[in-house]
């Protein structure tokens, strides 16, 4: 029997977009479902009702939310073709490390610097700045993050790339100056189907960043 | 060749408490090193150069994280008794997404109640108890978290019930009163050897807590 895989994202969501990639590497066919976040649909509640968020996997009527663990759930289920996490117990827990990492920096720093202004939108810049270096850093020499082929914490991290033009627009900042080799990682990433595929297009994103903006009366 | 394992840790620190109990549950003789948060020592900012923090696995010499990595890490590679994550992979998702739940919204609402006052604290309280009622429905009439044993959300919430004494009096509430059958949970596990022995004495916390508010002036 045909499995039923259902993703309920909103595509400028890097989160969504994470999920997408895993399942594109795996070869998932699957539903996408468009929620709108200042409407949530009466599914998305259904099927994540503490917190309310996207993206939730809904796999054979089964709900999984929370990206990072919806990515492990993913490799785990579909073990058959591109593994994402190592299978070493110690370099699982790094992956596990660097992609906790980019889930308690990345999205909360860029929201302050394409929201804000001021003393905190330099702090964030900054901020920003430090944890590209460390992720920098942390990729090294490697091609990806996980080694000759992209794993874990490259899917955790790259769909934020998609943020980088709006963060670089409203705070006056390249990305590019900074960390080269972390945009020159981007690129090699974005040459596979699976990201360029799940990747919203970065002017996009702006509109979107811009329109948020307005919306809250942001000068 | 003996095994060497340290712990980088900090008594009151629920997530050092954490990997206390799933050392314990597998019987690893391990070295508890009490760091000094206050003056961190080199050993912590060479093994964690990235954020800094407790609790730190060594494991032969290799650092270790984050107190949920390390627990999975723990349960990954001393496979041989107590598993404290599910079999089933939708189980584990199930698992990691309660255990992720309790790490976003426990610490820093607490801290908001025993540091905070005015409309912040009562705001922080309603939270708390919204909280732990979402834990006490996901609980259910089960034994454990983990069904009849502990497993990985037991592990990750029971270190926080040696704070509830101090959230209750700071905050002047009763965790018993609105959620009797997480109380009776908690007692559960405490019955265990592994848990009792690694949790801190709630009044210890308490001064601890009130010791904090002094230093930083909070009336």
């Amino acid at each position: 029997m045909a499995e039923n895989v259902v993703l309920l994202g909103f595509w400028p969501s890097s989160f969504a977009m994470r999920v997408k990639i895993a399942l594109a590497e795996k070869g998932i066919k699957y539903e996408s479902k468009e929620e709108n976040l200042f409407d949530k649909s009466p599914l998305l509640l259904e099927m994540n009702p503490v917190d309310k968020k996207i993206p939730v996997l809904i796999h054979d009527g089964k709900p999984i939310c929370e990206s990072l663990i919806i990515i492990q759930y993913i490799d785990e289920v579909w073990h058959h073709k591109s593994p994402l996490m190592p299978s070493d117990s110690y370099l699982r827990s790094q992956a596990r490390f660097w992609a906790d990492y980019v889930d308690k920096n990345i999205y909360g720093i860029g929201k302050r610097i394409w929201s804000g202004k001021g003393e905190d939108q330099e702090a964030a810049k900054k901020e920003m700045i430090g944890f590209l270096k460390n992720m920098e850093a942390e990729l090294g020499d490697k091609h990806f993050f996980g080694g000759e082929s992209i794993g874990f914490v490259d899917v955790a991290l790259v769909p934020f790339t998609t943020w980088f033009y709006t963060y670089e627009t409203f705070g006056n900042l390249s990305v590019e100056a900074e960390c080269p080799k972390l945009i020159a990682w981007a690129k090699r990433c974005s040459q596979k189907e699976s990201v360029s595929a799940s990747l919203a297009d970065p002017h996009d994103i702006y509109d979107f960043a811009l329109g948020l903006r307005m919306k809250y009366g942001i000068q």
